[in-house]
C-alpha cells in the first residue's frame, strides 16, 4: 500500500509518500514547499491542488492521509488550513482516491508512543522509524507522520490469516 | 456583467445570479441547496465543486463575488465555510474566472444601506431590489446581496464617459 501525507496550509504544505511491504515502511518521497505570497487565495488553493494532482500523477498513491482539524490554534490559521485541506481532499476526490483523516494526538501517538510530542520529537521519530540520513523539514514529518500512522491503522486492521 | 454571487457552507448553500444592465440588476437565477448529512466532507467538497461547475458552466458569469470570512462566529462553523469557500473558489479557478470578496458588513451596507442589518432586512431588501414577488431564501438572498455589492462596486469603478 502507497500513503500520500499531508500537512496543509496556505503558508508553507508538507508532503510525504510511504511505501508498506508488510510491517516495513519505505520513504518515497517527502517535500515542504512555500506558497509564494504574491499569489490570491485562489491562486494558492489551486496551486494546492495542482501540486497534488501531479503527485498523485506521479506516484499513484491508494490513499491521502489528513490530520483532522486542531481546534486549540488561532481561528485565521484554522481557517486557511480548512481551506488548504478541502483543496488537498478535491485534488483526491478528483482522482477518485480515499481520504483517511486522524485526530493530531493519535498520529503523535502512533510515531511517538506520545500524543503530546513535540514537533522536534515528531521529526526525530519519522527519521528513525524511515532510516532516513538527516531529518525531513517540518512540513514533511508532519506530512509522513500521518502516513505512518494510517500505515499502522490499517496493518491493524488487516487479518494475518 | 453577470455576476454568480455565492454564500458558502457544507450544511446549506446559497447562490445566486445578477445580470447588470447599467444600473439595472435582473435576476437571473437564485438557488439554496442542502448538502447530504451522509456524505463525508470530501464528497461534500466535491459535490460543491460539481454544483458551481455547472451553475458556470449553464450561465457563464464573469466574474464570482463572496464574502470575506467573518470571524466573530464558532471556529467550528468558520473552518467549515473555509473549506467550502476553497470548493468554490477553486471550481472558478478551473474556469478561469476572477474572484472577488467583499467584508459583511460591506455586502450588508451595499443593500440595506445599514452595515449592521439583519437576516431578514438583508432578504426583504433584495427582493424589494430585484424586484421579485417573493423573499429568496436566506442563504440565496446572501449570495444575491453579495453579487449586488459586486455590482454596485463595480459601477462606481467604470468612468461614466
Amino acid at each position: 500500500m502507497r500513503v500520500l501525507g499531508i500537512d496543509p496550509g496556505t503558508v508553507r504544505m508538507g508532503v510525504g509518500i510511504l511505501e508498506a511491504h508488510g510491517a516495513h515502511h519505505t520513504l518515497v518521497s517527502c517535500d515542504s514547499f512555500q506558497l509564494s505570497k504574491k499569489l490570491s487565495l485562489k491562486e494558492k488553493l489551486n496551486e494546492i491542488r495542482r501540486h497534488i494532482l501531479d503527485l498523485i500523477e506521479r506516484y499513484r498513491p491508494d490513499v491521502m492521509a489528513l490530520e483532522n482539524i486542531f481546534f486549540g490554534k488561532n481561528v485565521r490559521t484554522l481557517v486557511r488550513i480548512g481551506e488548504a485541506r478541502a483543496s488537498a481532499m478535491l485534488a483526491a476526490a478528483e482522482k477518485d482516491i480515499p481520504v483517511v483523516e486522524y485526530p493530531p494526538a493519535r498520529v503523535k501517538q502512533a510515531v511517538s508512543g506520545n500524543g503530546r510530542a513535540s514537533k522536534i520529537q515528531i521529526q526525530q521519530m519519522v527519521r528513525h522509524l524511515l532510516h532516513l540520513k538527516t531529518v525531513p523539514p517540518v512540513d514533511a514529518a508532519d506530512a509522513l507522520a500521518v502516513a505512518l500512522c494510517h500505515l499502522q491503522t490499517s496493518r491493524v486492521r488487516i487479518p494475518l490469516g
